[in-house]
């Protein structure tokens, strides 16, 4: 699956509402999904559980993009396509103590 | 580009620090990322600003797949793959209340 097809598929399940939510109430939304992600990170106890977590950090991160009309896919190719934005190599040979 | 593609070029660039570094002081990363997100959304001003924050959201979240042994892919397809998980249509026919 490519990230446009990510955000295709979202549109198509949740385009009419996320239009008429806007920008402030989907990410509410959003961070509701990062807070369970984060219990589930830590509970660590059930792989599926975790994965539909992440599933919909995913998915809710898809809504904000298509909300904003961010093509995911260009803005990873943007900032990563070309090694580490930080050293410009593959694999990152940034500091340590640097971000990221 | 694929999510699988998404993972291992972060898990080519990252990996290395990733491991080291642990879930939990990814997940401080990642919120930081999230903040920014939040601020570009909110300013609502630079499109090219605002579409590199989503990626490095999206590549934290990656990252902490990666650490996690999440495949982004299959849970997608395991939530969403079937229409939406509440109401199993396409587009949602959910309660508008409802999440999501």
């Amino acid at each position: 699956m490519t990230l446009a097809h990510l955000q295709h598929l979202i549109q198509n399940l949740y385009g009419a509402k996320d239009s008429r939510r806007g920008v402030e109430g989907t990410f509410m939304w959003f961070m509701e999904e990062v807070g369970e992600l984060s219990a589930a990170l830590r509970g660590g106890k059930d792989p599926a559980h975790l994965a539909l977590e992440f599933a919909d950090v995913l998915a809710w991160l898809a809504t904000l993009a298509n909300i904003a009309g961010v093509d995911l896919e260009a803005a990873i190719r943007a900032k990563y396509g070309d090694g580490c934005p930080g050293c410009g190599r593959t694999p990152c040979a940034c500091n340590g103590a640097e971000k990221p």
